[in-house]
């Protein structure tokens, strides 16, 4: 059994966006050399998600209206989290909806994907300095 | 250390369904010959989830009618990813609320399960040919 | 390859609850001895979540706020699970809101956290004798 970890560095211009980070995932898988395992890709924050579906822009956009519905960020008095001076309650509770972690399978030393499924990172609370944790262990 | 691969192949003949796939996931457990481990169950697609709840009719009734006032489906203008030409937008927002993938544990050769949890794949975007990918790793 | 697999027992006294097992997780992953892998935490019941958010009051004063919002316990009468006698369908759908699982990287002996990253045993149906498994596998 080998295991292998490393760390993705992200910093988004505006306070919400989508990234695709597929191709960082995949390549942490090469760099590791397990053939057959697990990897789990998570963010090490509590206001952003690693999640999979289409890389779409209009599906994007829909997302983002919709979390903003299901979870406003304004008005940010609504929010007891952000008595705590902070004002970004509403990322925490998109990043609910949206999960924390992806869990992929790696077969032939590969993401094991259907066709459409792409690996996003979710920020909600941007423009600083975020972390991507990827954890793979197989063989 | 061992990994086993397998795939199902779901067609349902309505939009929305849910179906209890427990045995299926048991059955490849048992092919693995794999005793203690860790089982990844998840749709190829990203207009499906696999999500672990209770086998019981009115509680899927109550989340088909929950989803659909979540993330309705009608009008399919209101969503910008149909202008793609899908009618679907709404099957990519209902699978994130119940997730696409499922983790278990595999204790002594079983699903280390309590009373009442059941694996289902739940299709939002039925009547086509899905695949759902099982994937083990453990000894 | 090694496995280890242990149970909390949980008791809340409200319907609804979160509680902190962070500490509880960390101890399980010292006692397995495993250093490198992946350690999954799930509840064993279908009313309940495991999640990873912040250890804030206001915070999870929110988080109680939102969820009864989007899936309302009163009046029982809406939703079709509580025909059965049952008065839980509520918890049912508010734990596919906040996930079923975690799982997490162990590296080096210790949960691979970021600086605000917690474990949460989130309850939706409490005043009764709950079980977590806490299943790891590494090295």
């Amino acid at each position: 059994m080998k295991s292998y970890r490393k760390e993705l560095t992200i910093y988004t211009e505006t306070r919400y966006a989508f990234l695709n980070i597929t191709g960082d995932v995949q390549k942490a898988i090469d760099e590791s050399g397990i053939k057959e395992g697990l990897v789990l890709v998570n963010p090490m924050h509590i206001s952003a998600s690693c999640f999979i579906n289409d890389d779409e822009s209009g599906l994007h956009h829909d997302f983002h209206k919709w979390l903003e519905k299901l979870a406003p960020h304004a008005p940010t008095s609504q929010w007891r989290h952000n008595d705590t001076g902070e004002d970004n309650a509403d990322a925490h509770l998109k990043r609910q909806i949206m999960g924390r972690e992806v869990v992929c399978a790696i077969t032939k030393g590969s993401l094991d994907f259907g066709t459409w499924e792409q690996i996003f990172y979710g920020e909600f609370d941007g423009m600083r300095k975020k972390r991507v944790l990827i954890k793979i262990i197989g063989m």
